[in-house]
């Protein structure tokens, strides 16, 4: 086995080339393309469509290569999100988030535009949809299926029956069926509680789907956990809305949704000072690079751990050497000797991040391994450093 | 006293003419005008300097407002924001963050264009600068006075004094002082605490200078709580360089260093759901727009308290309509029946942010309360809805 020494030196050389000053997310692409092609690859066969969650990546470019592997259809959780990716040339797009009856000029535009998908938990947010909406839309009822953060109770059937003739008495508004975010997987213990959680929550989805003419309705599920590590979808979902999937991170490893090596983006910073003494270390890399979100391991919060390169990318976690606290742009890594001691001022220290959709919302843009910056919703306007 | 519905429909006839559709931070220009001059107003007399912290608005517009109130230094706490500020107009510009020598190029460019002050605190740093930098170059050395996140401890009097020396014997650097963020200040549990914590690292800073030839070493030092909470500046300090003071947050009002009232920036957030059996209600709202940082007020998490229109602006925290959840786009409200009575699908609620700094980083621009648009460094290339 290699020792540290041996790690940071391969890991040295590695980035070398990439000629990174500041903080920057890099990004894995066959790691990534392996982690679309694989869901992609769980899907055909079954009677379920994969609608994969575009929140994570945020990006146009990252889209496209989802449609290589086969995608064509896409969820995303805001307005913007959507109209990014209808000018990015997508044409079936469901904003899995509340429907923000402010937002009615925009959701026209689109509606007119591409097929679009809403969901709705209310009789008032359908009354105004009917009075505004001036094109065919599709619309799902958000189902609570035991996350607790947003929809009608599984058990009120009577509501949820109500609400689906409502909205197939309007002339715009087609009712598709019920849609659910089971979010409770992410409080699981184990890989198997996970597997009973969701498909717990997809058999009340289906049941109520069942309630109907079944071929009315149909049942969308699906987040990362649940959607890996169930081993196939034979018991009823018509579609599934996984999106973290794309890159992983910390929290998906410690569910056991994936491997250390499927992790596909992780932050590069520059160390800025040492505290051998104290066994820590200072980086370039803060709240407004990683998020705020963090993870409690045996006892310990952490804000990420680090990693190193082996055979032309990352894959091992090094849970000795963590993101221990972050305020604005500092973050301190807390790390044994052997570690510091092959560590020196002006290095880059690679992490994992905790939560990779909000460090990939703040970074803004990726860096692949080959140098390319892939850019994202929120690329900026201002790009300082070139113009100096 | 006004009731609540009263207060609601105030502040729903206030907000309608903003015409707003998605999250925004509101900021009040008069309320931010205020906390920029009553910090100004207490400087002149002493010998002090005011060197005002701008990571926190991160604009070129807000930095504007600075200068109308006699502020020409400013602080930064990274190089992206010198070079924003140095190309918006500011000459001298203090890079409060430990230098990063993978920017010395950048840093080389802004020390030939303006008066460049930068943070160093181990020698392999003074010698790579001595090296690289071709300007002059002002350096103060980061003192850890307490708060234990960087500098060098302030006890380690030769270490300092040899790394001084060292300083003023190249050709380009010239040692400016000591300097330290009290951010210990952060923890106290009554404004006499901090005060007593601010004083106590003033006081090892001023120790520290003492010790120098005093003519030629500059204590700095300077974080918002203990920055508004002491009475004057009378205790030796040269500079000071608080930030988060010009809008404050819950963090602040929790610590006793500022009144709601002085809060000047406030998030607008649509109500998307109601679940009134719950006492909750849904808002878009989440960890991309608030940041992920909370605190624990009477044991419980929140992540903004709500706040209503009063004469023309926000000021009185509702404690008991608190943002108890978020995930990256959802943010669960818990209120009062009272409050919900009065609250439809559509509505804004203005909720107060935890920690300014962060949010308004996410939000990437403010709106005022008579309509207009303040950029930031962060405002997008992408402007998605009106290019639809």
């Amino acid at each position: 086995m290699d020792s540290i020494a041996d790690k940071l030196k391969y890991t040295r050389d590695f980035l070398d080339k990439l000629e990174i000053t500041r903080p920057v997310l890099l990004l894995d692409e066959n790691k990534t393309r392996e982690n679309i092609r694989n869901m992609a690859a769980k899907v055909p066969g079954e009677d379920v469509e994969l609608r994969p969650h575009f929140k994570t990546h945020q990006s146009a470019e990252i889209g496209k290569w989802f449609q290589e592997y086969g995608v064509e259809k896409i969820t995303v959780s805001s307005v913007e999100m959507a109209v990014y990716f209808t000018e990015n040339g997508w044409k079936d797009i469901t904003i899995a988030f509340p429907v923000n009856i402010r937002e009615i000029d925009v959701l026209n535009k689109l509606a007119k535009k591409i097929k679009l998908n809403l969901l709705v938990e209310s009789e008032e947010v359908i009354d105004n949809l009917e009075k505004e909406i001036k094109a065919k839309t599709g619309i799902w009822i958000k189902i609570n299926t035991g996350y607790n953060r947003a929809g009608i109770h599984w058990t009120e059937i009577d509501i949820i029956q109500n609400l689906a003739q409502k909205i197939n008495k309007t002339e715009n508004l087609r009712f598709l069926g019920v849609l659910t975010h089971a979010g409770n997987t992410y409080s699981a213990k184990s890989t198997d509680e996970i597997k009973i959680l969701f498909k717990e929550s997809a058999q009340r989805l289906i049941d109520l789907k069942n309630d109907f003419y079944p071929a009315f309705c149909k049942a969308s599920s699906g987040d990362t956990p649940g959607c890996k590590i169930v081993d196939s979808f034979d018991f009823g979902l018509d579609e599934i809305r996984p999106g973290n999937y794309v890159f992983h991170d910390l929290t998906q490893y410690f569910l056991g949704a994936c491997t250390p090596e499927e992790i596909s983006v992780c932050m590069a910073c520059p160390v800025v000072a040492k505290y051998p003494v104290e066994n820590r270390l200072m980086i370039h890399g803060g709240g407004v690079h990683f998020s705020k979100e963090f993870l409690e391991i045996n006892g310990k919060k952490t804000y990420g751990f680090a990693t190193v390169i082996k055979e032309g990318s990352w894959g091992e976690v090094l849970n000795d050497v963590s993101l221990i606290s972050i305020s604005q742009e500092h973050g301190v890594i807390s790390a044994p000797d052997q570690f510091l001691d092959n560590i020196d001022i002006g290095d880059l220290i690679l992490i994992y991040p905790v939560h990779s959709c909000l460090t990939a919302n703040l970074m803004k843009d990726y860096k692949t391994l080959d140098g390319r910056t892939i850019s994202t919703i929120n690329s900026k306007i201002y790009i300082p450093i070139p113009s100096m």
